[in-house]
């Protein structure tokens, strides 16, 4: 975060025809926070474009895109499986990660909802410090290869309304390992994840560094309201500023 | 300069198995300028710390050095050359442009004295954009490869009591074929460079984008006192504050 004038402070020793020159180098503080967006399933990247701004106006880097089978995409949605998903991450993860500010002991990720999903999935394979799920999904291992489209409604309804644990859940079990700080954003009115998987990653956030969860009152699954836009953008900045400054304290 | 959010805004196109995928990079206005600090005859990088701080929290990457023959370094000071100067000065820039959050566009340099001097004749070897200097000295071109200690002082204190012009004088060869920002910085009561000297910069500076000639009042070459550095410290980053901006608007 740009903290009005952190400066980061380093000798440098030069060589100059044999002869030694030593130098300082002065620089903002850097590497700086970066962040991944990871949109939900039937929206793209357009929904996390506020948040991702305001981020990067604290001083972060921050990327945004559209996963396979939507948007900028010339992929079939109804053919892209949970798989296809995951290796979209996982590239814009290692995307973010090349940028010469960004190190990735400074990597967080703000997934929503089917993209919280992925998210969570992401930390099995990727280090994340920071991990912001809002109304994340839920999904039986099962089926894996069954592009997303095709998933039986009513068995994934069901899974979701059942308390799960990481014995057979991959997301969760994700969740279980990781080591970071997470926050959980619920929407008080969500038709599509209910309060039971909330507390199934709840529980399974069990060693997390620190966890946070907060339900934005009267907001739906989707949350078009600008007003409750606006509560979840401030939530979301006001936490990663927590968290960014408590990392550097820690060193 | 961070001016609360300034954001930069590039599209980036993944290829995952073969397949699409369109993001978003957001990151703070990038590059930053990067300053170079030439320190004067006998003194080294500890004189330019507080104007680098100064620069570093306006979002500026800074490099102070310690000449050869000064501080940190094992040369004897009787043995260096004007040439050994100029050239811990190119070091110390490649130095400062090789930093992965600057570009050699965006790079200025800021010298005093001698380090003035070195500064102007590093415009003739490297991109300078924007070029700082207070109280420069002059030196005639003659015994070029003589240790700078061993000049004729008499020779050369005459020499900054003439006019010069550019025809026989590297220096000032350098500033008329300078095509960026420059700021003169003289002091009202200084012993070691006339008036002439000043002037001769000034004559020289007739292709700079934009000249800026301005004395401390009360003020002597060394300068050590505390509220003519406070007064140099705030006229260094108004102008370089000016200056970027500006650079920005013009694109």
């Amino acid at each position: 975060m740009s903290d009005a004038g952190e400066i980061e402070e380093d000798r440098v020793l030069l060589r100059v025809s044999g002869q030694k020159v030593t130098g300082t180098l002065m620089q903002p503080d850097v590497p700086v926070p970066g962040f991944l967006f990871v949109h939900g399933w039937g929206g793209d990247q357009g929904e996390d474009i506020a948040q991702a701004e305001a981020l990067t106006r604290l001083g972060c880097v921050c990327f945004t895109f559209d996963l396979r089978g939507h948007a900028g995409s010339d992929a079939e949605r109804d053919g892209v499986t949970r798989q296809d998903g995951l290796e979209d991450v996982l590239a814009a993860y290692d995307q973010l990660a090349s940028h010469p500010l960004v190190q990735t002991e400074g990597i967080g990720v703000i997934g929503t909802s089917y993209g919280g999903y992925l998210s969570a999935l992401l930390t099995a394979h990727r280090p994340v410090r920071w991990l912001a799920l809002r109304v994340p999904a839920l999904y039986p291992d099962s089926e894996w290869d069954t592009p997303k489209a095709r998933l039986d409604k009513e068995v994934v309804r069901r899974y979701r309304q059942e308390p799960q644990d990481e014995g057979n859940d991959r997301a969760l079990s994700a969740c279980a390992a990781f080591r970071g700080d997470a926050l959980l954003v619920s929407s008080e009115h969500d038709e599509q994840i209910p309060r039971e998987a909330s507390v199934s990653y709840q529980a399974a956030f069990r060693n997390a560094r620190s966890f946070s969860h907060r339900t934005i009152l009267g907001a739906t699954h989707a949350m078009r309201d600008e007003g409750h836009q606006r509560i979840y953008t401030r939530m979301l900045t006001g936490w990663i500023e927590d968290m960014v400054k408590s990392s550097r304290v820690a060193g």
